[in-house]
């Protein structure tokens, strides 16, 4: 027993020394994989899922950038489960031991679910469809290419593009996952997190950590439910606090007080933080301000502030271009990536294996993670037969739901699908980054054009960005599974199942859930609290698709090429950097293009939120660095879940017309004169 | 050596063992009385006091609610000139080593300058006079009854009137220190801080301290700091949060985000905030609501809100009633108490000093501090002469100031006047609670009714007032210094020098002080920032002791002596409780009368900003009893001085002009959407 290498990894949650991770559990039993499943793990992973669905659709609604939730899932599914056997436990009545393998089926359903909240595209493509999203966009708004927003459609069409991915690339797993050995950053950190509480050590750290989740949670709650007092109306509350000034609230720049972002913020890494930051000051503090001193000049003065001939289209354009040219660069960087990988793997295969075989512990975790994985078999023909017959059914309902998208254009999707969900899928396994909605993005610009403004070219490539997204994003989040699954024992087939109802549970819910917040709040107005930022984003795509460049105003296609090669460059910049230059190693401090889009959009408000959450992170740190390690997590989660949490009663008081009985409102100093006045006399 | 022992007490303020105490100094060399004043000392002394000034100053003009600064004093003063001398030490220049002598005559000088700010009474009898107090009283609103503030009268006057008090009791210290061993809890813990801070040991802790006061120094000026700019207009900023709804905001029970008070909260004792709260919930929660209900039947309906023959004339008697009851209470059991505990100390003085040096160590510590304590005297004849050409001064110079009162009037002040003096300085040898305030009212009630309202009786009572209060603290203030010197072998001479000192900075500095604020902001407004809720309460009394009870409204009489019983009948509660239930101990859980009685006035805002102070100590003693009880009186004195010295600079903007770009205002929702309709339109 190498206890000292156990005790000195207990805390992180990737940085358990692996090498005798397999001996402490040696003793302990793994239950065939019918027992992995279990009700209260379903049980549990259905109520999870809610909450998950939630979160992920309000962060979709409010700015779409969306944390990895893996160990979130796992601490809420441990914190859940171990309640329950603790309890039932004490009456005598515990059968059977709460054990790692479940664990990991709760995280990947979880996972699953609201894996699905996020390719349903209810906030972006979907959302994209409707009328509101439609009206401010201004051309492209004819009956062809505007979709009502129903809920059973919505179920339905959900329902037959999310299996499909499921099954696209299984075949490859063994490959990915034992001949490859993919890294799968976050997959195997949720691994290392679920081990570590199912080590006895392990336990006390567990319990100090849902513990904290717990404050973290409940603090978030109350919060949330204080602050909703103070706003009676838009522009109410500590969500329109002017904290820099009214100067600055203008232009998007304040903190809004909430505890989501900032828990997002410490969750994410710094440098995304600082690119989101980076991005508001360049767009909000320097392009727009300059832009908006030549109304008049480049674009009509007299069309409303909302307008994507105004400087809105500016804002939209110049985003999606920067995102479009770091997506573009991504996708190519990551084939020939693939490609050289792949090349190495098969002539460098003997030669690699000899190297690894020479330490004995890790073959001794190697041999029994190989055993349990190897042991339940998905057998080829299913998988292969199962994608045809969903391929299929899915060609046979999406025309029905969508008539401008023909049988034929789906089969072209379902053909070229398993490749990109194999490029994605590894490419994910490398960087833990998941290039699912830039497959999306590239499906709207060919089907749309495909199709044709007349024909509902807009509608077109909106589902078929929601057929092809589905896909690759379903079969990079299973191959991420799988992963954990061979770090934990769990059998590959009680993954399989487990994310084939996780994405059952999710077709249901996360259209449900998207339904609720779209009766209740007005879902995708600009300047409401559910801007809904990438359903304009998505039309624009589509709009560019259908009708090319012509109805950008005045220069925005110059500076949107500008912000495409800057995105490029930036890339490209970032490689160069971390292949030549290691001494200052400047390639972590270049900021991320695709992050610096989203505010050009939305504005600071989020980004000085999660900075926040990074200053927290960074101070916790300096003072404490293995406590910050181990809690920050648990905070973080807690703070998201608590303040989203109360977005359900939020949401009921909303439909039932209750409204806040206090507006917190920020005048300056003259309009203030005025109101005291007119509420004087 | 027995360091143990020394170990043991190293963090207390009061928790020392004082058994070796003297012992862990023996080696240190105690300077001549000329040298513990010093230049550097006298200079940290003033730049603390215009600090303390501006923080009591501030205190009295929003409540009246002054916790004890000595800790905070002894504290920064040790801060200061630590700071000072390391550096000086550094280069190579330092002469002279800063002694625990040094830090107590700082201490004394600011607590003496600081005392002025409270005696001096520029929040209470002084403001009293003039106009816009008097116009809110509206009978004794007569040319005679009402004087101008000017700056140069009230130097004079306060000048007049302070030194006196110093000579009083003099001659009577080596009585009340070396016989009747008083403890003067405030002046012990001072002691006990200073040499904590001066003992090897205890320079650590010290440092932690200091540290961490500078931290919520910091952090307190930057968060008033923050909420200046959202407090455009009266009712707007984080000072009218109706934190719990508007409702309760109307009543005043709301949370007013002032450091200030949280800080007070903190130092204050449990059971002075819960009196508070208490006294808040009855008065505002209670008995105004059932008292307008009555409104048109007990008085009329249409007569301003701040007259004090409607709801404000119950407000204020009630709490007067209560306040005179409790301290007519306290002053006959403080003269019984004394009476007896004096005769105790005749019969029994030669046993009890027996029982005393059974003890070595005691007697070692005790041995030399008497010896340093006698060492260098202070005749009598010159304390006695002192005091008699000062009040023949003071007799010259007040009638110059007050026409109205004459000098045969003063003169019987100062002859009644060392009486009370040494039963205040003995009663707070033994409570630690300075009385001088309630025997300046008794001082009204007597002369005013003996003036007479036609010869000017309000102005008479008021000054009367000033010439008592300033005797009877500044006794009591200088006896409390006198136990702290003797504690930390301080000579007397050096302590009564610095206290002369520490006077005349008053003198000068309190009404400057004042005369800022009062130049800057609306005070004495009951409705705005700076209430003063004692300005109008003393000439209440001044009234009540020239008309009679014939001017107050329907019933309020009636209630008045209720309130006064009740005063009387908790005090005697108390006592009995204390006396005959020794199980229980509820005479603890009882609350002041005299604490219940300002909120009266008030309302609950500050009581609650105190009771989370409380709460802060609590859970943070919960947490880390040790850790709480070291710092907790630094991060009160850095939440107090930070958010105090802010007033500076606010009152400079106010002065200047500049008033704050934002409004943070609070509408229901009614209002906000006719001022939406109003602003948008």
């Amino acid at each position: 027993m190498r206890k000292s290498e156990v005790e000195d990894g207990e805390g992180g949650l990737g940085g358990d020394d692996p090498a005798a991770m397999e001996r402490a559990f040696e003793e302990m039993h793994v239950p065939p994989w019918k027992d992995q499943i279990t009700f209260r793990a379903m049980f549990t992973s259905l109520v999870l899922s809610i909450v998950f669905n939630v979160i992920v659709c309000k962060l979709n609604l409010s700015t779409g950038v969306i944390p990895s939730l893996n160990v979130a899932a796992g601490l809420l599914g441990f914190a859940a489960v171990k309640a329950w056997t603790v309890m039932i436990e004490k009456c005598g009545l515990l059968k059977q031991p709460f054990t790692r393998q479940e664990n990991t089926v709760i995280q990947t359903c979880v996972v699953a679910s609201s894996g699905i909240a996020f390719s349903s595209g209810t906030a972006s493509y979907l959302l994209a469809m409707s009328p509101i999203t439609a009206s401010q966009a201004e051309t492209g708004n004819t009956p062809n290419n505007v979709k009502q927003l129903r809920l059973g459609w919505m179920i339905a069409f959900v329902f037959a593009v999310s299996f499909v991915g499921l099954f696209s690339i299984m075949p490859l797993r063994r490959v990915m996952i034992l001949k490859y050995k993919l890294t799968y950053p976050s997959g195997t950190a949720t691994a290392y997190l679920i081990n570590s509480f199912h080590t006895p050590k392990g336990a006390k750290i567990a319990k100090k950590q849902v513990w904290v989740l717990f404050k973290a949670f409940v603090g978030s709650f109350l919060w949330a439910f204080f602050q909703w007092f103070f706003a009676a109306a838009d522009g109410c509350g500590f969500s329109s606090f002017p904290t820099f000034g009214l100067q600055a609230y203008n232009r998007r720049f304040y903190f809004d007080f909430s505890s989501t972002y900032v828990g997002v913020g410490m969750i994410c890494p710094y440098m995304v933080n600082i690119s989101l930051l980076i991005g508001a000051i360049i767009s909000w503090g320097i392009m727009w301000p300059v832009i908006e001193s030549k109304k008049g000049h480049w674009y009509s003065a007299d069309i409303p502030g909302n307008s994507l001939h105004g400087i809105q289209g500016y804002r939209v354009f110049l985003a999606i271009a920067m995102i479009l040219g770091d997506g573009l660069y991504q996708v190519v960087y990551m084939a020939a990536l693939t490609l050289s990988s792949f090349m190495q793997q098969l002539v460098h295969r003997n030669e690699s294996e000899d190297e690894r075989e020479g330490d004995s512990v890790e073959d001794y975790n190697e041999s029994r993670r190989t055993e349990y994985f190897l042991k339940d078999q998905i057998p080829n023909r299913v998988a292969i037969g199962g994608y045809i017959v969903l391929a299929l059914i899915s060609l046979f309902v999406v025309p029905h739901i969508f008539p401008q998208l023909k049988w034929y254009q789906i089969l072209v999707a379902y053909v070229i699908a398993p490749v990109l969900a194999f490029c994605n899928a590894y490419g994910c396994g490398l960087t833990d980054w998941s290039l699912a909605s830039n497959y999306g993005k590239l499906a709207i610009l060919v089907f749309s054009s495909w199709v044709g403004l007349q024909q509902g070219g807009v509608l077109a490539g909106l589902a078929s960005c929601g057929v092809m997204m589905s896909i690759v994003s379903t079969a990079s989040d299973l191959m991420q599974d799988f992963k954990t699954g061979y770090l934990t024992l769990s059998s590959p087939r009680s993954m399989f199942v487990s994310q084939v109802l996780g994405t059952a549970m999710g077709c249901v819910l996360s259209p449900l859930v998207f339904w609720f917040f779209y009766k209740a709040y007005n879902v995708g107005d600009p300047e409401g609290t559910f801007p809904a930022p990438y359903a304009l984003m998505y039309r624009g795509i589509a709009l560019l698709g259908v009708e090319g460049f012509s109805s950008l105003p005045d220069n925005c296609l110059m500076l949107a090429i500008g912000c495409f090669v800057a995105a490029v460059l930036i890339n490209v910049l970032t490689v160069v950097l971390r292949k030549w230059e290691s001494k200052y190693r400047i390639y972590r401090i270049i900021p991320s293009p695709m992050c610096m889009a989203i505010p050009f959009y939305l504005g600071g408000y989020f980004a000085i939120d999660m900075c926040v959450g990074s200053l927290i992170l960074f101070v916790w740190q300096m003072n404490n660095k293995k406590q910050a390690s181990e809690l920050s997590p648990a905070v973080a989660s807690g703070l998201i879940c608590g303040d989203s949490l109360w977005g359900i009663p939020a949401a009921i008081l909303a439909l039932a017309g209750v409204s806040p009985p206090i507006c917190m409102k920020f005048l300056g100093a003259a309009a203030n004169k005025r109101v005291d006045s007119i509420l004087g006399g």
